[in-house]
């Protein structure tokens, strides 16, 4: 195997016999996705850097990796050596991409990128930014440079059921139509794989977590053209979408189909989510006419997911119980085996566990995400992963954090939970109280239509702040249904989002305490946009999730009448639910967990 | 007096000669405030109509006015029989001013402004909206319509001492030059009244409510030529501006005056607060090159305004003493009259008292705004202002809101409080309470610098909620130091507002709940946004009104511990630094009002 210096001296041979002064290689796929197939990984394989996300710029006499704060330690060792600078973002002194370009090259130098992975709304910034360099787009040099590349391959499709999905790809497809407004012939152009899966009601394997295909879609009224691997779609498939007025092309056709679309009708396509070799594609026959931006925050296929039907909804529940179950059997057998003092488990053991268990169920199809279980100081990384390869053990004191989530056909899931091993201290549960009053005092709330997440934030984050502390994510995010579990366009962040909450929107509510050395603390639920049953014309969140919050490090009286109300009410409702899925023994467990407080 | 019709026949003349086919007439003047002088009243004497907000169309054969919600009633009673039509504003089925004006001329047909009375950052919009009609600007056409126009007048202008603005002119326009960053030299061009008053240290009286001068000002480094009329500055001022480097120029000469400008200087103007006619003015000698918009919310002037320096603050301390004196006094006599059940007082009545009981003090100098003293049902109109032309006499039982504040030296009040006479109800003693609560909540938070106004609204506006009801107005504006009542660039409203809180700003907290028929609720403190004395590093709002709460509709349980022990930690300070100022009959009275609740 070639070393990083080897590499990038191959990749440079190409940048100067292709004419490139510089080349940006970024870490998305075509399809812009939260994972991408090894294939894909090309910013891996030329730097060295593992992480998911980073760019990678490389000129014929330097290189630089503009990475974030979660990577900097990993960067840095897997940089070391390469002569690869490494760039943290956000920090004071260090350039952007732009900045570093315009500095190391001379005016008029090229700086190529692959067409495929660079967005449409970001090429004119782009192109303006580098100026007076010249940005050249081109097709994927780790064609050649990149020998033993893995090849993409193709999982198989399977359907989504009415009782499943609650909608037809037929109907979803004109509903899509509809909310564009336009009038007339179009065609929607959409390279984004989750929005495709729930038009199209298929899921697939072809990234990790992510239950998807790689696909594109062109549809307009009355017409749907789906471009994905022959080898996906059997005979089942191909009827059941032929059934659905969705016609089947190969994934890899795409760009020449576009090219001899006709130009007189317009082509919509979001243009955060769909790749300038699109769009140069389309502009052979059209020039820049007839394309058209979808500006709907999360394009309009999104903005109509993010609404989960009853149907959607009802999946959501029956996944919460299986995944309640699981976490329960779980949670006994972690307090069994902490209860030994001597033979302490590891993190990535207790991973294992909770898949193990939720495997136990039939329905179970994999984890939604790379499960998190941190230990102490561990649980201060907000990303962290525990590996069997480098394996940390349960101490005896401290907080252990587990953010885990699964699939289940009808529902996904995402759930935190954050228990005490020994005694707290006084400041241990106080932030363990904040923490957990910011989820209930969000989970609480009442508000009207047209409520943008952004106004809600302040309900978790601040009784984090009351503490003095701070956490630099979101409060929450989208869920999908057996899809993505980071979803939009709605969120719950401090960062202004025009996108207002609607009925139906799953979204998560994950306030948190990071206390670096120490330990992190996070509590985690989803919940759905439901209308109030006590005010009229209000939104309520009903939370979905059905796990027993642990109450060890709660402080009651910080905590407060109002959300220790919650936080019994809750636990009831936990308990009524799961225990008719339980044994006896379980019972009586979970009775105990569920137990009021405050009494 | 000539009627509507006669006015607007006489009008249609004016623009048949000028060759107009439609004309826009806003109620603003070339200042753009919140109140104008009677000269540029001309919608109102044009339309008949009287509200503050509103727009008249003219063509030669119809006219509209457009006005909002507020406004509707009087509107329709005032434009009745004038033959000008009605348009509610937000209604749905109401055109739009380019919409109608589209509707009913012809394509290319001439649409007349005053170009002192439309923002520069309105002007490409306007143009663009009502294509393929022409906007065409022109001077003001009521100085030859509007025969018995009043004139405009001048009031003197007084100096604001250093110990009183605890910053000196020259000082605070080389810190407005420093922020704008910019290199070499340049011009700032200032229209808005108030960032003109604070940057000079002066004020005046040529509006109502607000101490401003009708002035310009143009400045830059080392330079500063203010534009005012010489009747305005008598030889005190005069010799105070000299001192500060700053030149006095009359106010009509402005438009001359930047025709004759150095064109290779730049001139850098708030665009949404200047005219199309100073833009015109510059473009003369430079086309448009070297005018530029300065695009710091609120303008640079008015985001340094915003920040109040610690000499500042302690004027706002020291009138809130002067104003929770007056109020004092106010509610003593107000429940004397009031338990005469026979006499009851009427609503403007009570305005004028407490007018008398802030005169006593001899360094009140005036309401900050149109008093606001609204019984029962006339609450429930957040702008209701009381009138002795149109008395309305207190009832027996109900809420009385009272909305009012006072401009001292050293700073300016705004304070809102609601009574209860009788016995109130549970639902109003569970509206009243979540007023208060919302009111609570957001005095207590704490949070990091870098937060909007928009993520704080909820922690106020939740309460309501909570009780399934809605206030359609903002949480809370900036107030200025003996400037205007409502000052920008920050706010506390649902809507987002990019600007962030910092150490020193003043900002009102006025939740309400607005009962339509029955009643309003409102209760109002000013904050100051401070440093928190228990959080390292976090901000907190240090609530500066010291006026007692009234507890009679508090619902103690609803209110819940901690907000009921923010209240009697309120009232004990509230007494403490009120009772000095108070002789024995009203300390006792006081320490009854303010006396611990819910023990």
């Amino acid at each position: 195997m070639k070393n990083t210096q080897e590499k990038l001296s191959q990749f440079r041979n190409y940048m100067a016999g292709a004419g490139f002064d510089a080349f940006v290689i970024p870490s998305n796929d075509p399809h812009f996705g939260e994972y991408v197939q090894d294939y894909y990984k090309c910013r891996e394989w030329l730097s060295g850097f593992s992480g998911s996300a980073g760019t990678l710029v490389v000129t014929l006499f330097q290189a630089a990796l503009w990475t974030d704060s979660r990577y900097f330690l990993q960067a840095a060792r897997e940089l070391d050596g390469s002569g690869i600078e490494l760039m943290k973002m956000k920090e004071s002194g260090t350039p952007t991409i732009p900045e570093w370009l315009l500095s190391v090259l001379q005016p008029g130098s090229i700086v190529g990128a692959d067409e495929s992975l660079i967005p449409v709304s970001e090429y004119n910034g782009l192109v303006d930014s580098i100026s007076p360099l010249v940005l050249t787009l081109t097709g994927d040099p780790f064609s050649v440079v990149w020998t033993d590349r893995p090849p993409i391959f193709s999982s198989l499709a399977r359907t989504v059921n009415y009782n499943v999905s609650g909608e037809a790809s037929a109907s979803k497809l004109n509903r899509a139509c509809e909310t564009l407004g336009l009038d007339g012939d179009f065609y929607y152009l959409l390279s984004s794989c989750d929005d495709i899966s729930w038009l199209c009601n298929l899921r697939g394997a072809d990234v990790p977590y992510n239950p998807l295909l790689y696909s594109y879609l062109l549809f307009g009224r009355g017409k749907a053209e789906l471009f994905v691997s022959g080898n996906s779609a059997d005979s089942t498939v191909q009827e059941t979408l032929s059934w659905e007025g969705i016609s089947i092309r190969e994934y890899s056709q795409i760009n020449s189909y576009l090219k001899n679309l006709d130009p007189a009708v317009p082509v919509v396509m979001p243009y955060g989510k769909t790749s300038m070799r699109m769009f140069n594609s389309l502009k052979i026959n059209r020039g820049a006419a007839n394309i058209m931006d979808d500006t709907t925050p999360g394009g309009v296929a999104g903005s109509l997911k993010a609404v989960k039907n009853p149907i959607e909804i009802d999946g959501f529940r029956k996944a919460m119980v299986n995944d309640g179950v699981a976490w329960v059997r779980f949670i006994m057998e972690l307090e069994k085996r902490l209860a030994n003092t001597s033979a302490r488990p590891y993190e990535h053991e207790l991973s294992e566990l909770l898949i193990k268990k939720r495997s136990e169920n039939p329905d179970y199809l994999g984890e939604s995400f790379a499960p998190i279980v941190a230990f102490g100081p561990n649980g201060a990384q907000p990303h962290y992963s525990p590996s069997s390869a480098n394996p940390c053990m349960l101490g005896l004191r401290g907080f252990l954090l587990i953010d885990t989530g699964a699939h289940y056909p009808y529902g996904t899931t995402d759930t935190t939970r954050t228990f005490f091993l020994g005694e707290p201290n006084r400041e241990e549960c106080l932030d363990y109280t904040a923490v957990l009053k910011g989820m209930i005092s969000l989970s609480m709330v009442l508000f009207p239509p047209g409520t943008r997440g952004a106004s809600l934030d302040i309900l978790a984050r601040g009784e984090v702040y009351k503490r003095g502390k701070r956490y630099m994510h979101g409060t929450g995010h989208g869920v999908g249904h057996n899809l993505c579990v980071h979803e939009g366009p709605q969120s719950i962040r401090m960062e202004e989002n025009p996108v207002t909450f609607r009925l139906g929107m799953v979204t998560s509510n994950e306030p948190a305490i990071y206390q670096e050395g120490e330990y992190g603390i996070r509590i985690e639920n989803l919940l759905c946009c439901g209308l109030s049953d006590n005010v009229a014309g209000f939104y309520c969140f009903e939370t979905l999730t059905l796990i027993p919050v642990d109450t060890k490090a709660v402080d009651v009286a910080f905590l407060g009448e109002e959300c220790t109300k919650w936080l019994n009410g809750y636990h009831r409702r936990v308990y009524e639910t799961l225990a008719p899925q339980l044994n006896h023994e379980e019972k009586v467990w979970l009775s105990e967990k569920t137990s009021e407080i405050g009494g």
